[in-house]
């Protein structure tokens, strides 16, 4: 169970304490999506009311939120686009790069890998692993596929920080936990299981079937 | 503007109010599959506090959930295994089954479709789309491509009611208001773009790259 509460406090927001709330990370992740969409437009200074308004958000939500991290907005004005981001790279630890390996490279992995490629920003695709042989080799954009026998070296090597787990749920734990002893540092997991991480490592779970779920709610009726 | 508060309900959990939060649905779509891990393991019965240490869940946070829908626990003994995840399945609209639609049979939209294949439960794939000729004709798992023109049939004849979207982001938008008008009622949109959906649907988007930014977030020092 030692472990547990940092794979909770992400997998189950608001479960834990932490610095800032998982869910308010999340928003700020979105903030920082909408004002880069916004630079790319040329628009150079926005109110927390047209944010919202232009990207079905809330205003009151937008200042709250980012009145955590200081004073970015002026009062009558609104916020400068460009400082903004810049302010929120360095709060999401965004400044500098991350280096991910992709662990498990059938669909779901290679389509990650790609996915990646052309959305690099701060996370580059070093590696992809599988165990199997056949695998082993093929070329994934300009990734060549390794064997996960090598994950110590390959982490080493490449000084990967992040692990997407894309394998089978049986074999995630087994996986997961030769990813720590590797030194990721973090996982992101696709595997459809509940991981307990013996070191406490940040793990994050991407759970297709509990999004289905939220919406199948809505479909009561 | 209009229909976007929907989206962003779910989009942005708990920037607007429903009858359950989005965080705490998610929740009992957590507690749901840990519950049926326990009925597969042969536990009838269990206490919060023992459900909360097994998953790195918070008893507290499970007794407050779960009484939003009434008495399932007795107190000192605890909650009937079996019954609790009847009424469970109830709440999430998971007691019928819903019909979905990939959309954009590239590798994710295969990857989902092969993966929601062997673990169907409430959730059966019906159909696979694509707008590349290529692609039409092909086989993935017990499904044959389809062309997208054929949306309006596709889900007339297969009563589909959500449709997982992986498409590239600047399609995801045109794609989204076709298949509203097709009669799809839900959307699980994983293009990495902001959808306004018109008509009120639900929507609900999984953005890899929010999850990485949230994980990087621990990986500042």
């Amino acid at each position: 169970m030692d472990g547990g509460p940092v794979l909770s406090s992400l997998d189950l927001a608001a479960m834990n304490e932490s610095e800032v709330s998982p869910l308010s990370l999340n928003r700020l992740s979105l903030y920082l999506r909408c004002l880069r969409q916004l630079e790319i437009e040329g628009v150079s200074r926005i109110s927390s009311k047209l944010l919202a308004e232009r990207f079905h958000l809330s205003a009151a939500l937008i200042r709250k939120d980012l009145a955590q991290f200081g004073e970015f907005g002026i009062r009558g004005i609104g916020y400068e686009v460009k400082p903004l981001i810049e302010r929120l790279n360095e709060v999401l630890g965004l400044d500098r790069e991350h280096r991910l390996i992709v662990v498990g490279m059938g669909h779901l992995g290679v389509a990650l890998a790609r996915y990646l490629e052309f959305n690099q920003g701060s996370f580059k695709v070093v590696a992809g692993l599988d165990i199997d042989p056949k695998k082993v080799g093929h070329q994934v954009g300009h990734l060549t596929i390794r064997h996960f026998n090598e994950v110590a070296d390959i982490v080493d090597e490449t000084e990967a920080d992040i692990a997407l787990l894309t394998v089978p749920p049986e074999d995630a734990q087994t996986i997961c936990d030769r990813l720590t002893g590797a030194g990721v540092r973090a996982i992101l997991n696709f595997a459809p299981v509940q991981l307990a991480v013996e070191t406490a490592i940040p793990t994050k779970s991407v759970d297709v079937r509990i999004h289905l779920e939220e919406l199948a709610y809505f479909l009561r009726t």
